[in-house]
């Protein structure tokens, strides 16, 4: 009996709105496992907003997925069968992987340590807590008693940036979208203050909540949100461009903020940056976030769907926000 | 006989694109000089493209001209009555005065060192050389062999900026419009490369010119501009914000960049400056600069125009490029 490995692969590049058209299911035979390499069974595949950027033939910081390769994505995954010599079979690793029931990998997975558990190291702890904790720290710099906003403030990324920021002595405001989410935010992850960009002006909010102006700002959003942020900016304030999922379905670029003569009134700061430049201070990172999350200072939420065949539209809870904090799937 | 004070007032706030009906002259008697102040005759104004934006009534840096009362300009007098202890008549004063024959004030004058050239304390060494010392310096950061873009390049502060990035050792390309500054910033000022903004497509040029990047970017025009050079950025590069000139006389705010995301990409800074924050440093800025000139390593222009009248017709050569150099007039 040939083993078989299913795939989704990227079948065409989205014009705007990524669907699940761009994607094909195909069943291929499984490989043989060349010298080394080691064979994992995937058992979580994770969604960022970042993904639909690698959909596109641009120059990124990331090659774009070929067209008819299946779709690159972190995952956890164990291990099947190695003629590598770090990997034996039963290791959970987790690392970037693809839309696949198998992957094949030469190096570039991490094992997950025994007894931490799964949704922990993918979120929290994975990649995109690791964004929150060094583009906070690093590149924002607050400082204890400063106001930092943080929009996206509900996902994977934002709410661990806020709640690093709760605990490093700000006032914290988050920006989100719906009743349930801010309440979440105010309740569990104890913010300051919650702006529902669904029924609320975020500029004339932020008014209203900080007179004397935001220091620093975590944006995920971009768009009108950053224009928002911008036009309530405290002297100094430090703008860190985390993401701009606000953008990321657009088939022609979308105009930039308006405002930007505000950086030079306010002698502003905006950085962009890249969680892979901070891995060598991976443990660094690890080590806090695992104290804090023992010590209950930070809350998180996963919303985990089932199955191979949901993955297109798992993806796509990311740009509808129907998803409520990491958006992981189970195969 | 009493004498009177000419004055160019601040009539109407532009809806849009200065224009010289946006002022009004009158001739008002000069007002009796009260203790602790000096009275100076006007001999040369200087035109800065961010005077635009004092007209406009909205928070910035500086509070708006108000309505009915003379424009405020920085310039250069020549104190003819004083109850200042500070001042004598026959002082050569230099500072924020206004568009009058006559101007009152009682602090904030420098005086002009004897021997020194007015147009040199006006252009290089005024408040725009200032600009461009701490902004490419401070705020730039550019490092031998960097290359370092420069837009505005033939204006008073550009000229300077991309001058200094020359004698540090970088790699220069000024951005101007027309023939005639392009060959004064290769010839004169000796930048590396210039881009002719009326005649060439800048992206295409920069890429082109620097298949490496830019490291620095001194832009003191933003809109396309900006957006071609965030196309064209090499990793970590730093963008200057000094100004904008291709925004100040929008009725609407223009779009920023649609290529925000860059920021990401490159792991880059934007930042906004104002000279008034390194007021303190301003000695140190001029030692190098007089240094600098006297080495015959800083070209500079200035555009003399004569006459009281022919104010607003002389700021408005700001906004058409029709100054070659620093804008003065003589009065």
């Amino acid at each position: 009996m040939t083993q078989t490995n299913r795939q989704w692969l990227l079948a065409n590049r989205p014009q705007g709105m990524v669907s699940s058209d761009n994607f094909e299911l195909v069943e291929r035979p499984l490989e043989p496992l060349a010298d080394g390499d080691a064979r994992a069974r995937m058992h979580y595949l994770t969604f960022e907003p970042a993904m639909r950027g690698w959909m596109d033939d641009v120059e990124s910081y990331m090659p774009p997925v070929p067209l008819g390769e299946p779709m690159r994505a972190p995952g956890l995954a164990i291990v099947e069968e190695s003629k590598h010599p770090s990997y034996a079979p039963g290791d959970v690793v987790f690392g970037m992987m693809s839309w696949s029931e198998y992957v094949h990998q030469h190096d570039g997975w991490s094992k997950v340590p025994e007894g931490v558990d799964y949704e922990l190291i993918l979120g929290p702890c994975g990649g995109t807590g690791l964004t929150a904790y060094f583009g906070l720290l690093d590149v924002g710099q607050p400082k204890e008693g400063e106001t930092v906003v943080v929009s996206g403030a509900a996902g994977a990324t934002g709410s661990v940036a806020a709640q690093i920021a709760r605990i490093k002595g700000c006032r914290v405001i988050g920006i989100a979208g719906g009743e349930d989410k801010c309440r979440w935010l105010t309740e569990e992850a104890r913010l300051d203050a919650v702006i529902d960009y669904k029924s609320e002006k975020i500029s004339a909010r932020l008014g209203e909540l900080c007179p004397d102006g935001v220091d620093v700002f975590f944006d995920n959003v971009g768009g009108s949100t950053l224009e928002a942020v911008l036009n309530n900016m405290a002297m100094d304030a430090r703008i860190v461009i985390c993401g701009m999922i606000s953008n990321y379905n657009d088939a022609e670029p979308q105009p930039g903020p308006r405002n930007l003569f505000q950086v030079i009134v306010k002698r502003a700061t905006i950085r962009g940056f890249l969680v892979f430049d901070y891995m060598d201070r991976r443990d660094e990172a690890l080590a806090d976030l695992f104290s804090w999350i023992a010590a209950g200072e930070i809350a998180s939420r996963s919303d985990v769907q089932e199955g191979f065949e949901n993955i297109p539209a798992t993806f796509l809870r990311l740009f509808t926000g129907a998803n409520q904090g990491k958006q992981l799937l189970r195969l």
